[in-house]
């Protein structure tokens, strides 16, 4: 028995779905509303900041000229004129040695061009002394020093972060414009499936992969909604995907996609007209994982096996939903880890496994989740990461080289090379 | 002068801050929402799963006793007595050299023992032929294989991670047990500060540590309200200090920890009684970084600078709100990583300076913010990690090895070392 497909190497899988996404329309959100989105268009600075030139440090700020003659055998004294606190500035016109008392972030009298931290000074009854020459501009930040007006700020498709918020802020942004979020259908098909409430039957399973996958999404900071397949048979189904694709961006569906007697998706794509991207990755879990395209929409076929169904999303619907959103960085980062257990089964394909990821001394140990059958389910539901097991391998043991896909990190990385 | 405070290390502050904390109360939340929350106590698997011995491919099961004489010489024939798709099973008895036609997910009939792929077969009128022997039990998963009724399938603590909803889906568990969020009060103090809508005045900037640390509460999952104090004296604070402690398990103040005239800060923890764990850590920026207890409640007094303040939310406030929530791995993950930038200073403390981390060959890059003056609030925006430099180093260069905090890594790690 044929199959008629033929699979693609992951990386041209992950480039197929990749390449041509179609960005999300602009819509502006409050700053408070901002974290996790993507800004929509370049920002450039409106004033230089600092703002103005301002004590770095709680001392005095002096002329540093009056500063010259000073060492630990001439300590040269000050009279304190006035006070700075932070608000406030003055345009008091110092005479030599004397001194405003000032505190971090006041801006720095025009009379006066350096400050001394209270450390660096003995206190006398009208002011301090000081044992050492202070330059120009000691503990200032000097108006302009992070940046000018005009500055590019932030760039179209960075991720708004607390640092962003911070930098959106201090230009007085307060409402924001973002690329929108996705929205996106998930559909579970499967006869055998039952509802999480539901009591078991015979030869029946709760459904998991729909309430996974949700969370999966809910991670990637993207709206979803649950649909529900009346009957398990082909019509059906096309008109509950036509409904889908009419109220979303994207379709999930998981299981349907395999050479199986009640395998429906296929036919369906078939139907509607989509283009398949393809329908088989040289990978394990998951090689029937299917990809097509509607128009700017896409149809994502992940398998109805959970880990299959797991990485599948991991590796071509987020990095798809980010690139909508207008990230830059749409992938999970691969780092490099050392395994932390055998696995013995030969690698003809890309594997990857669910793993538990520690950070140890700097490097990253990973257990992989389900080697030990026994205790599958609690290791998959630990798991904080995904091995990757490069195709063309025999079994891998403790102590072995990998890399892992941190699925755990919300900012990603640029590119995703599984393996080299 | 002196300023009478004692620098401790940052790993004896970290110490200091996450020993005894206490864990919040539980409640009851959907299983829909319970992502990124931790679970409130051990759950114990109700059933075996695979609660059913089931193919694992689309095929057909046999007895594997009819296969012996199988070989590429010798094909072996089958009849195909009945259909079974996932959901259903069969009591029919199979006699020699029958098969039922299985789907995966299906329930082995008890007469069956063993599973051919479609693939590995060749289809005959009324049946298929096979060319090799199966063993009993290939391509099926067996009752119990992942986890036996009984077994520990979640401890407490355990973030609930995409994988661990999918568990608690197949047990059923609709309503699921997890510790309470903490709920924070924010202030900020300083004269100086406007707020984000408002204009710029001489010596005032808009105040961004408050909406910056909102979102870092945000990605931490914690629930926060942001207070004003009406004036900056110290009576005023008190009393704002007082009611936001009634109505929050921590309250973070930016700003007014320092040595300034107008930081009242550590009068207000005197005042108070609370107990200080420490006003002064050996690290840069942000030394004055103060922690305080009230009770079972933290009063964070991080410093007003943007970066310290960062900085110290990460160290402090974040493995606190994890710690409260029940979690067992509440440090951000500390990674090996080169550096790309020079960074001259020399560092008596250790510090802390935020980064762009990029994934390079599964090695990460990092290059800090802010060394180029000129850039500083682009690259702090662009962000997602921070760079430690240990204490008692003189500058660094592009390509050393140094250890980074990633700060957007949802889940964390055991243990926190900076520097080793």
């Amino acid at each position: 028995m044929s199959l008629g497909r033929t699979p693609i190497h992951i990386h041209e899988a992950v480039d197929r779905v990749t390449k041509n996404v179609s960005v999300l329309d602009k819509e502006t959100v409050a700053l408070s509303d901002s974290h996790g989105r993507f800004i929509a268009s370049d920002l450039v600075a409106t004033m230089d900041v600092p703002i103005f030139t301002k004590s770095a440090m709680d001392g005095f700020a002096i002329r540093s000229e009056d500063s010259k003659e000073a060492s630990g055998e001439n300590r040269v004294a000050f009279t304190v004129v006035e006070e700075v606190p932070a608000g406030r500035s003055s345009d008091y016109k110092l005479k030599p040695f004397e001194a405003f008392r000032i505190m971090t972030g006041a801006e720095i009298p025009e009379s006066a061009d350096t400050v001394v931290m209270f450390e660096q000074t003995k206190e006398t009854d009208n002011g301090f002394t000081i044992r050492r020459e202070f330059k120009p501009d000691e503990n200032i930040a000097l108006q302009g020093e992070e940046c000018k007006e005009g500055d590019v700020i932030l760039t179209a498709g960075s991720l708004v972060n607390p640092g962003t918020v911070a930098t959106l802020a201090t230009f007085g942004i307060s409402k924001v414009d973002v690329f929108k979020r996705p929205v996106v259908g998930i559909l579970s098909t499967g006869s055998e499936l039952l509802e999480v409430e539901d009591e078991l039957e015979r030869g029946k399973i709760r459904n998991s992969n729909t309430p996974m996958v949700a969370a999966q999404l809910e991670r990637a900071g993207v709206e979803y909604k649950k649909y529900k397949l009346e009957k398990d048979e082909f019509e059906s189904l096309y008109k509950k995907i036509i409904e889908i694709l009419e109220e979303s961006d994207a379709v999930i569906t998981t299981g349907g996609v395999s050479v199986g007697d009640y395998d429906l998706l296929p036919d369906v794509y078939k139907k509607l007209g989509a283009e398949v991207l393809f329908n088989k990755v040289a990978m394990r879990p998951g090689s029937v994982t299917t990809v097509a395209k509607f128009g700017d929409k896409y149809l994502f076929g992940l398998s109805g096996n959970p880990s299959a169904c797991y990485s599948g999303f991991e590796l071509f619907v987020r990095p798809v939903m980010n690139l909508m959103t207008g990230s830059k960085r749409p992938f999970a980062p691969v780092i490099n880890a050392t395994l932390a257990g055998d696995f013995t089964k030969p690698n003809p394909f890309t594997r990857f496994l669910r793993a538990e990821l520690n950070f140890v001394d700097g490097e990253i140990e990973a257990k992989p989740a389900g080697f030990n059958k026994s205790n599958a389910v609690t290791s998959i539901a630990e798991s904080n990461g995904v091995v990757i097991l490069p195709g063309g391998t025999r079994g891998f043991k403790t102590g072995d080289k990998v890399k892992v896909m941190m699925t755990d990190v919300t900012s990603g990385a640029r590119e995703f090379v599984a393996e080299s």
